[in-house]
């Protein structure tokens, strides 16, 4: 079988992904019969080109390396837009990559609408639109009978929503617990050594862990679209984000992580997912874990996820939540299983 | 999709499996639209039936529990044994749950050989038949278009084989390392509370963990027979069980519990796959593991691997390692897979 990409979005989850079609071309034809080219890329940055032959990534990729855009880009069309390049390029499959936006999902949500109606399949790791229109847009790509797959919204390329759709279908999963935010994590690592909230917080931007602007992570926000996601998603549930007390990390001082330490516990910042009469409720907040909670001891940007189940009690995974070849990788875990591999 | 299913043994994993097949009948039809029956069960001790419009299992399972074996079905054909079973019986679905023999995989593999040979789908939590002869019986099954799987010869129900074949796909898989023997980490996690070997197994002998002959736990080829199916299902790898250099726990004493405590590590039974020049090699063997070691913190029976791969880092899976419920899950899970659930 063979695929026609355009990446809505070139940052640092694009290239990552770009890297990975460039690097396992033969290994994923040849395990998975997979086949495939990108046909247009459009980033309101970097430019925009269309090439319905497909490109040739590692000149894509070294161009934006080099200069920050693809103007240089030496053949195709230049200059569509991102619905231009979703309606009228020859792409069969939307990588929808673009800035997320948890308060309205645009322009995500626009570009997503835009490739199901086009029978286009959908794969992204952009969190506002699934945490705000899951149920319309899983039921848009259901009715156009294609795919909408978002495997990196949450825990990036570690296995986490397939984990539960395709490895856990046949459970009831009841509560959903864990660690979705990896910079707060790295904070509250850091701050239980010792360093002050405003040093870690310095540390993290300038290890390209939180943004400029970092209340998306430390008010908890981006762990409240992570959990909305798997309540809505794994547990049936029908949330949106404002329906989620959250509280972030930014009113714990060292003196609460001091008491705490000596009390034998951490801070983690925890979203959880629960179901209370049959309905699914969910929170963000920080709590304290002793050393008997698994959570104790995920470390750093290390992301961890609990599922309690009916018929498999609790099964935790543990692994990366960022990352430039780590996310991008989610998308390919979305491209194989639509193409039904295993 | 109806399917029509043969269990081949019916010990507390087949139970087991029959249990969550009654429990969870509607849901797997409203679910998945996933139709099905039991027709037949063979055990050399329990007794056999064959009924071709399927069984009550509520009657089944409170009959097996009541008197230990099926003579008081009312219905259907006694006394076929396995094979006449696996052969001539109506089920599209064979699910090999007779004992483990890790020597030679009787009578194991002669049932799944003689399932496949008719286009019969396999389902099975047997280590021996897959330990021992994995390529034969997958090409097996490729060339007779029917399913193959054996979620539960690893860690259970916890998802660990279709973790690694589906949600980690697109990955290389270059190390796997972990727990996957739950009687000797209860044993060991025993240890290092103060009680000696021979109290702590006849403690986990009185609890079910470990056999009257516990052999295949203490000296590791349990955890030897998992490592071979990992490495050669998901690396790739062309191992026998006797390939695998193996050391069980039966040497570790208490002294060495206490030496190790005051370094800070704890033993664990490691089994453990790796790439060596693109050969792949295994072994088991106890080893002593720190605290930034996640294995450190995996306590009793609960069994955790971690996967280290090329595009993703290290992804970890914590879970059951054991249980009725838990392992006849597994066999749901393959039942999903191949039925095609998401």
């Amino acid at each position: 079988m063979s695929y026609r990409l355009a990446f809505i979005g070139f940052g640092v989850v694009g290239q990552g992904f770009a890297t990975l079609l460039r690097d396992k071309k033969e290994f994923l034809m040849a395990k998975f019969g997979l086949d495939y080219k990108v046909t247009a890329i459009s980033d309101p940055v970097k430019g925009s080109v269309y090439q319905e032959e497909g490109f040739d990534l590692s000149k894509v990729l070294a161009l934006v390396e080099e200069s920050g855009n693809l103007d240089g880009y030496d053949k195709g069309v230049k200059g569509w837009d991102s619905l231009k390049t979703v309606n009228e390029s020859n792409a069969d499959v939307i990588v929808e990559v673009s800035p997320t936006n948890i308060e309205n999902g645009e322009p995500g949500i626009s570009h997503i609408r835009a490739a199901l109606g086009k029978k286009k399949h959908v794969i992204t790791t952009n969190k506002g639109p699934v945490a705000l229109f899951y149920r319309e847009l899983s039921e848009l790509a259901r009715k156009n009978n294609v795919a909408f797959m978002f495997e990196g919204t949450v825990l990036s390329g570690t296995p986490a929503i397939n984990l539960a759709l395709s490895t856990l279908a046949g459970a009831d999963v009841q509560d959903i617990k864990g660690i979705m935010n990896g910079t707060t994590n790295y904070m509250l690592t850091k701050m239980a050594e010792g360093q002050s909230y405003d040093a870690v917080l310095a540390e993290a931007q300038k290890l390209g862990y939180a943004e400029t602007k970092p209340d998306a992570d430390v008010k908890g926000w981006d762990a409240q679209a992570k959990i909305v996601i798997l309540a809505n998603v794994v547990m049936g549930g029908d949330l949106k984000p404002n329906h989620v007390p959250t509280k972030g990390i930014t009113e714990i001082t060292l003196d609460d992580i001091a008491q705490a330490k000596k009390n034998g516990k951490k801070y983690r910042l925890i979203g959880h997912a629960w179901k209370e009469s049959g309905v699914v409720r969910a929170e963000v907040s920080p709590a304290l874990v002793g050393a008997d909670d698994f959570l104790y001891h995920v470390s750093g940007v290390t992301n961890a996820l609990t599922f309690a189940t009916d018929a498999l009690n609790k099964v935790t995974i543990v692994g990366p939540g960022a990352g430039k070849i780590e996310t991008g990788f989610s998308l390919l875990t979305d491209f194989l299983s639509f193409h039904g591999a295993r």
